[in-house]
C-alpha cells in the first residue's frame, strides 16, 4: 500500500503542534471552570429532523449509514455542525437532572459536509459555553459571557503568545429601538442591508435602503450613522444620543451594551469594543451579539461568535432561552500552525531519556525511570543498549532536554549545555521550565 | 417538540459523572505522558477501502453521505471503528515528520454501527498507547506496554476508588513453539480450539483437538494441559517445563512473559498473572497478548486488551511492527455510573457562590468574584438578587460548599458546617479538599 494521502478539510496535526493544542484547550477548559461551568458532552450524532430544521445549512450535514444497511434504508442521522442544536437537545433530554440556570462548556469535534476551501474545515474543534434558563435569562449574563471568553483568550495570548484579540459586540435592542424610534416598518430588513456596509460601504447602503426597503432618505442617513458608531468605551451612547432618536427598547439595548463595555474595561481591557456595525445573525439572535477577531489577522475572520437566543430550546411547555459564544479552536490553531507561528519547545513528553548500557541492565534503568516518574518528571528508557554519543543523538533528535547513565546514583546531562553531573534519581528534579513541553510563538 | 429520548447505544453523561470521566482521562494522559507517550488525534473518518480490509468487521462501520449529494453517490469515507486502523494510516501518512520508535497515545470516540445489546456501545471513548517502529521492534517493549496501562488502571483504582483489575498475559511463540515442539502441523488450529476452553471446559477441547484438528489423544492432552497453566509469578515456568516439550520458539516465549511477569511484580504486583489460556486474537496478534478485567466485574468482559503485531502497517517498502494496548474507557465507565457506583461530590466545579444583595451591586459580587479566581477558586455570582436563605439554597442545590457575603472584605459561610465567618476575597483559600469536585467510589 502506497503512502496515503491527506483528506482535504480534515486537518491532522503532528505531535508538536497537538502539544500546543492540548495546553490550548488546557486553558480553555481552566478559565471556564474557574467561572463555573460545568463540562458536557454530547454524543457525535442527531437524529436528521433535528439537524435539519434550520433551513440552508442542512445541505453541510453529513448523515451516516451502516455500511451493510438494506438498500434504500432512509438516514436517520447525522454527524452534529456545530454544538448548539446538540446543546438546546441535551437540556431538553435532561432537564429534569439539571439545575437552572445551566451553565455548561463543551469542547468536542463538528463536522460539516461541505466542499473545502481556505480556512473552511470539514471536521474541527469548537468550545463553547452558555448559560441557559428556563422562561427568563437575567440580561447581566450577556455582561458575563464575553468576560469569560476575553478572559479564556487572554490566556492564550499571555501564557502562551498567540496574537491579542478584539471582540466586537452590538444588540439587536439597540438597533431595533432606533428603526423603531424613527418609525420603520420593517426593521429586519434594515438589518438584512446594514450588513452589507463592510462589502459596498455606506452610501450603498442608504441608496438599498431608500430603493428596496422604503426608507426616507433622512431615515436612511440616519441607520447608516448608527451603524457607523463605534467605541471603546461608553462614549458610543453620547454618539448615538447625538442622533436624537428615542425609544424604550433602544434605552435598553445601550443601557445593557454600555455595561458590557464598562466591566469588559475593568477586567480585559483593550479587548473589546462596542460596534454598531455588527449586524450578522441580528435577525437570528435577540438580544447581545458579538464577533471576535485576532488582532492583525482580521482576514481569516471571526474565531469566536454569539449572542442570546430567547429560545435556545422549546418543549411546547418551557422554553429555555439561552447566551452563548463559541470559540473556534482549530479555525484559531491551524492557521498558526501553517504559518509556524506557533509550535512546542519539544514533540514529546519526555523530559529525560534514561541511557541503557546493555540490554542485561535494562531492569536497573526501569528502576531509575520509576524514580523520577513517581515525582511528576516524564522519562523514556532507551529502546535500545547502545553507545553513550547514540543515546545522546536519541535524545537530541526528539529535543529531550537530559540523559541520564548508570543506576538511580549516576550521571545525569543537560543536552543544551553540555554539562553532566553526578546525581541521585531518588532526589534529582529538571528545572521547572524543562519539566514539560513550553509553546514556542513567533510573530509572522 | 416533545422530550427527546435516548439513542440507545450512544451513552450520554450527566454533569457529576461527566467530572468522573474527565478525571479519568486526565490520569490516564497523565500517566501516558509520564512515560513519554505523545499524544495525537487523528480525523474521524477513512475512506471506506481502508475500514474494510479486515474481514467481518465491516459491516459495523458507519459510513457518510452529504444530505445532499447525488443520488448514488458512492460512499467514500467511514467513521473509524477503533484507533488502530486510523494509527496505522498515520504512520504511514506522516512517517516522514516522525522519530522512530515513535510512542504515541491517542483518547478519542469510536463509533460501530453495531444492534446496540448490553455492554455494547454505538458510540464509545477508548485511550490507546502503542509503540511502533520501522522493520523490527525491540522485544522488552512487549514488557514496557502493560506496566503503563497497569500503572494507569492502578491510579484509577488508589485514586479514584475505582475497582482494581488483574491482566492476564499469554505470549503466541509460548504456545506457537510449545505445538511445534509437540510434532502439531497447524498451530493455528490448535489455538482456535484452546479457545474455547473457558466455555466447553477441557475435555471437550481435548476431544474436539482429536476429532477435528487430527492430534493424537496425547497431543490433545498435551495441549490442554498447557492451557491450564497460570500463575501471578514466574512459577509457570517451571510448569511448562514438566510439560517436557522442547522448542527454541517455546524458549524465546517463556523468557519473555516470564519478564512480564517479573517486572509487573516489581512496580505493579497481584495485577498481573501469566494465563496460559488466553488465547484470544493469538492468531492475529504475532507475540505477547493482554486482556484485562475488573477484579469482581468479570462478566463485563476484558476493559484493556492489546498485543503485538509484526506489521502494525506497511507501505510495501518499510514494515512497522507495534505493540499496544488499548482502554475501554466507557466500556470501564458507563457500568460502574449505570451502578450508582462512581459519582463526583458535586456537578459543577464551582467552590464558592458570591452573593448578590441588590442588582445595583452585581459589580462588587463580580469585583470579589475576580479575587477568588486570580487564585485558582472557581466562583460562580449568584444569578439573581435575593434573599439569604435563597443564596443558599441556591448554592446547595448545586453543591457548592461556600457561600460568600458582601464585598472583598466580607464574610464567607461554610455550609456543611453552617460557619460564617468575616473573610477577606484577596486572601481566602478554601481546603484543598473543596476546590475541585472530588470522584465518590462505593462498592456496589
Amino acid at each position: 500500500m502506497s503512502r496515503p494521502k491527506p483528506l482535504s478539510g480534515f486537518p491532522e496535526f503532528t505531535p508538536d503542534a497537538r502539544i500546543v493544542e492540548q495546553f490550548v484547550l488546557d486553558r480553555l477548559r481552566e478559565t471556564f471552570e474557574l467561572h463555573g461551568f460545568a463540562s458536557i458532552e454530547t454524543r457525535a450524532v442527531e437524529p436528521i429532523d433535528r439537524l435539519a430544521k434550520q433551513g440552508e445549512i442542512d445541505k453541510e450535514v453529513y448523515v451516516l449509514h451502516r455500511l451493510h444497511a438494506e438498500p434504500n434504508a432512509p438516514a436517520e442521522l447525522g454527524l452534529h455542525f456545530d454544538l448548539t442544536v446538540p446543546f438546546a437537545r441535551y437540556v431538553l433530554e435532561h432537564a429534569h437532572q439539571l439545575q437552572f440556570p445551566f451553565r455548561r462548556y463543551q469542547i468536542q469535534k463538528v463536522w460539516r459536509g461541505e466542499r473545502p476551501q481556505e480556512g473552511r474545515y470539514r471536521e474541527f474543534t469548537q468550545a463553547d459555553i452558555d448559560i441557559v434558563d428556563t422562561e427568563t435569562l437575567a440580561p447581566h449574563h450577556d455582561v458575563e459571557l464575553p468576560l469569560v471568553t476575553l478572559a479564556a483568550l487572554e490566556r492564550l495570548h499571555v501564557d502562551l503568545g498567540l496574537p491579542p484579540v478584539l471582540m466586537r459586540v452590538n444588540n439587536r435592542r439597540l438597533a431595533q429601538g432606533f428603526y423603531l424610534g424613527l418609525d420603520v416598518s420593517d426593521p429586519a430588513a434594515v438589518l438584512r442591508q446594514v450588513d452589507k456596509i463592510d462589502k459596498i460601504g455606506p452610501q450603498q447602503v442608504a441608496d438599498l435602503l431608500v430603493a428596496d426597503v422604503g426608507l426616507t432618505a433622512s431615515q436612511a442617513k440616519m441607520c447608516v450613522a448608527l451603524a457607523e458608531i463605534n467605541s471603546a468605551d461608553e462614549s458610543f451612547v453620547d454618539s448615538v444620543r447625538a442622533l436624537d432618536v428615542n425609544h424604550p427598547e433602544l434605552d435598553a439595548g445601550l443601557e445593557l451594551l454600555s455595561t458590557v463595555v464598562a466591566t469588559a474595561r475593568a477586567y480585559v481591557p483593550g479587548r473589546l469594543i462596542a460596534d454598531l456595525r455588527i449586524a450578522r445573525g441580528l435577525d437570528y439572535y435577540t438580544g447581545t451579539v458579538y464577533e471576535t477577531h485576532l488582532v492583525g489577522f482580521e482576514s481569516w475572520g471571526s474565531i469566536s461568535s454569539g449572542g442570546r437566543y430567547d429560545a435556545l430550546a422549546s418543549d411546547g411547555r418551557t422554553t429555555y432561552p439561552g447566551v452563548g459564544l463559541s470559540i473556534g479552536v482549530t479555525r484559531l490553531l491551524a492557521p498558526l500552525f501553517a504559518r509556524g507561528m506557533l509550535t512546542a519547545s519539544r514533540p514529546v513528553p519526555t523530559a529525560i531519556l534514561v541511557a541503557v548500557d546493555a540490554e542485561d541492565t535494562r531492569a536497573d534503568a526501569i528502576a531509575v525511570a520509576e524514580q523520577l516518574r513517581v515525582r511528576g518528571i516524564a522519562t523514556e528508557v532507551a529502546p535500545k543498549a547502545d553507545k553513550f554519543g547514540r543515546q545522546i543523538r536519541y535524545a537530541a533528535r526528539r529535543g529531550i532536554p537530559y540523559v541520564w547513565f548508570g543506576s538511580v546514583v549516576g550521571e545525569v546531562k543537560d543536552l543544551r549545555s553540555g554539562e553532566q553531573v553526578a546525581a541521585d534519581a531518588s532526589t534529582w528534579t529538571p528545572p521547572e521550565d524543562d519539566r514539560r513541553p513550553r509553546v514556542i510563538a513567533t510573530s509572522s
